[in-house]
């Protein structure tokens, strides 16, 4: 099948957005769809008091899954019991001791939240802020006005590898608005405006079972993509997040367009759809599997870092 | 007043303590009171879908406050737009450019949950875990065991600085057990067992307006510090988190025993109760005082850092 | 005294320049000055066979001299013996085992050689190298050009300090030509074309011995600033390096212009002058008071670090 | 053949030591003779004042070569002219702008020059200290007494590979003494006691030519290893410095010994030899191969990192 042409202005030049929608100087894009009443909505969706936690794990003994060329975090140490063994420092009076350390972490390293200037296209990110204005660090649409808000709402989890009955969807896979809407089908899950979306891939278990070496050398990681139904589905259907365990959060190496990481540019920079990518869903998509419950209450706090682009999170779902 | 005299060892000889109360393995403590039941006690004080995020800010123009000695957190860009101008780097295919940065922090700077083998004395943390184990990155009783959990209850405001009618409690300040007891009685709300506490004392609006070099002459911040009866009362009330808007989580400089740091060895280290620190309270107290709501939904998701000693956090309320 | 007004292209227009002298291409500037037969003046000059390292130290129990708004660097273990006693990581068979750590280090902390393209003013660095492609990482004349070459010729040490009969000269003092004439005068040394410049004020003694509070209240560093004849004797002497013992490498507030650090204009951005800078002088000071011998062999090898605007240093003086 | 076998204790019971020979409280070992005689003898041999700088560089397009499991360093912009075009900052009155940026360094990584006390065994590093105060931080025998006293000597290049007739020697290759001493005399020049002994491999051609992929896959590295007559020779000359092309500065995978590292046991540990390890020998050998001058002044300063376990270095020759 012939790609869609041309570049990211001309592919999009009709599509949607959302841009002046909540303001002239609006930062947190479709995070508006998540009023008090859906917040509510997400509340009331918990039925028994489980909850997940969907980072993956710094430091895991088996690595990081790494967009190339990133490098995976630092910890260390600033003092332990061997630093007071050895005289370099005294407890407090009285005993008390304790160890001390710091991170060094790529804010698009491990799951985190994009940003929503985090990417542009035309010289313009979401909402029509200049792309200058990420000189030095985002002035704008930074990860701090997400960060303020907190993203909490009502999710709904999509397990397409499940349904295509695979351990993960294999790397160069799309994973189309059909595919989604059947999974949900399947599910018998309904869908709702103002419902976070959570597809899964499982493409993580790849990385755990056979290395990052297999991971990186076939890196294009399954996902969707361009496809102008699904850009207006988002729209209509007002998603305020697309979240996803792929580093990408979308398709790689797009299968349907010839620009390059077209979503985020139709979805987040013209939508302010926000990006959560790289979530660790197994346990929670075992649980959903199993008692057939797929949605719950979605809580995502990114750090607050002013001028961030984006920021590790870890997304708690209560179910 | 005399202060109780001693050690650790010595002052906490006849305290109460959680150690094996939940198996040899425990990682967690008195997280373990926050059942489903208490999950969805927590979901159930949610009225009317207000959140509010209770981080401090990571690179705010004023600085961060900060535990004497140690240092800011570094945000630094790798990429944005002045790298594309220059042609160090080149857009995606068809147009799409993203900035990409990085973050160096102290673990125990900023907004911060502790991890329950972060302090020791006589050689012990948390459930008897050996302080050896800390070195070169703890071992047991890290944060990412608290990170993998959540933590997710029902949360109460002990606004002691608003109850006291000053906008935050003096440097040098005892909070005693009396003080948060009255302040609930005034404030008309009872504290339930397994409630996470959180008390307010107003201090960082002293780093915010006079400054950190105010801020840094005065440091011995206000808190609770050590009461046989305090221990008590969170061993009776089984509370499952000690949460204040201090950096150091208890009375910088104990007014009552003479051992340092007594609350992180009588309720962290024995009792297992987990500290959260340095939250920013301001929006959230201010909203209290007006609706006179002072409950709702906690929920904390530390980054799931393998070995570290705690980890910066951004909790968020909802009511 | 009125002090010259304007900005730095007003009080600069008629002010001497070597763009171009080397070629287009050129990003080390005055160090061509220092040619094989410099060098081997150099080696000559040397008498005694004795060395001196002229760095100020990382990690300092005191602390480090920075400037306002800089962090001290920081040094981590990533592995130790306690590591190995923890099981974490085992020996070597055979039973070696090894320590690992990192750095983290401001570029402009510590003792350290700028780049040429450090500073600019009216969009151009040296040689009419465009400000922005300072953008990501300094495209031409940055550390790196240095650092390829290496800096290795006759050094010349001017101990203000000493000659004006105190331990330091004081915050806010200018040194003028005159100074560094009259120093040379009375040390007996002849100061030479293409001599590296290694003036003294001892300030750092302050920092040491009162404290780095002390020293950041008063921060207005001492040193030479603005005067046309300064600008000229560089000039006609082909002075090659700038070095000193301040972290400014020039009066912090110039006495003498209203525009701030007229050094780094005139001298590094125009004349390509390498600024060595926060050198710790006072081991060999002190021994050239006591042999009268002030010049030597200076080797000074910045790292090569790829695009940066500075390295840290550790210069060497055999005389 | 059969290897020598048996532990690090078991191989080196009879072998030679320095430990005491310069005090209960040396830690720079086998530098110590590099007197003033010494540096006199590095002086005198140059002739023509040509100088080469032999550190990797940092950052570069290609990578940089490591030891696997070790990370890249990180050079991060804190300010460069985008910042000021967003008036995140602004210029200096009078016009004057700066670039300013951090590097995070393993202190292993790139070329380097280890402490002392950086490898032990038998809980013992150089002159008998206690492996125990590597925790936390060197205590003694850390770069920064090497750094205070800074390597200034008399150097001799041994090009086993240009001797051999090779761009580089292949992975696995032992390099033994009898290598160096025929490629000594083939070269004609005389190895003298105290010569620092610099031997080139090339390997690092293969990582700039074929890839990071292949260096690493293959890693095994060229280089002397353990034999009793190279220990001796090492110990009768009293070498100062082990200086090589290779990450490793001893054959990675020794051919002779079951033992792990046992250079850096038996003669970093034991004699106090200095490794300087990861030199980029290629300009400097290559003029060597021209002019036939394979010795000069050879001068190395590590950064002075307080507890360090090393440092980078830009070492340079003079010839």
């Amino acid at each position: 099948m012939a790609k869609y042409p041309g570049t990211l202005v001309e592919l999009l030049r009709d599509a949607p957005t959302n841009w002046g929608r909540w303001g002239q100087n609006d930062e947190v894009g479709s995070l508006n769809f998540l009023t008090a009443a859906e917040i509510l909505r997400g509340i009331q969706s918990v039925q028994y008091g489980k909850s997940f936690t969907l980072m993956l794990q710094l430091g895991h003994p088996a690595g990081e899954p790494l967009w190339p060329g990133r490098n995976p975090s630092g910890h260390f140490m600033n003092q332990d019991k061997g630093k007071y063994e050895t005289k370099k420092i005294e407890p407090v009076p009285g005993g008390c001791s304790y160890a001390d350390d710091i991170l060094i972490v790529g804010l698009h390293g491990t799951t985190h939240c994009d940003a929503l200037a985090h990417t542009w296209y035309d010289d313009r990110a979401w909402n029509g802020i200049a792309a200058d204005k990420s000189k030095g660090g985002l002035e704008q649409a930074n990860i701090l006005a997400i960060a303020e808000r907190g993203i909490v709402g009502h999710a709904v989890l999509l397990d397409v590898a499940r349904y295509q009955g695979v351990p993960y969807l294999p790397m160069h896979q799309q994973v189309t608005l059909d595919d989604l809407l059947q999974t949900a089908k399947q599910q018998k899950v309904e869908i709702k405006k103002h419902d976070i979306i959570i597809w899964r891939t499982g493409i993580f278990n790849l990385f755990y079972q056979e290395g990052a070496a297999v991971f990186n050398r076939e890196f294009d990681e399954p996902g969707i993509t361009y496809e102008p139904e699904l850009i207006d589905w988002f729209h209509d259907m007002e998603i305020p997040v697309n979240a996803s365990d792929i580093l990408s959060g979308e398709q790689t190496n797009t299968a349907t367009a010839e620009a390059g990481l077209p979503l985020h540019a139709a979805l987040s920079r013209n939508l302010g759809v926000v990006f959560i990518e790289a979530h660790w869903l197994e346990k929670w998509a075992e649980d959903c599997a199993q008692d057939h419950k797929y949605d719950g209450l979605y809580v995502a706090a990114p750090l607050k870092i002013n001028g961030g682009t984006a920021s590790p999170v870890n997304p708690i779902i209560v179910k």
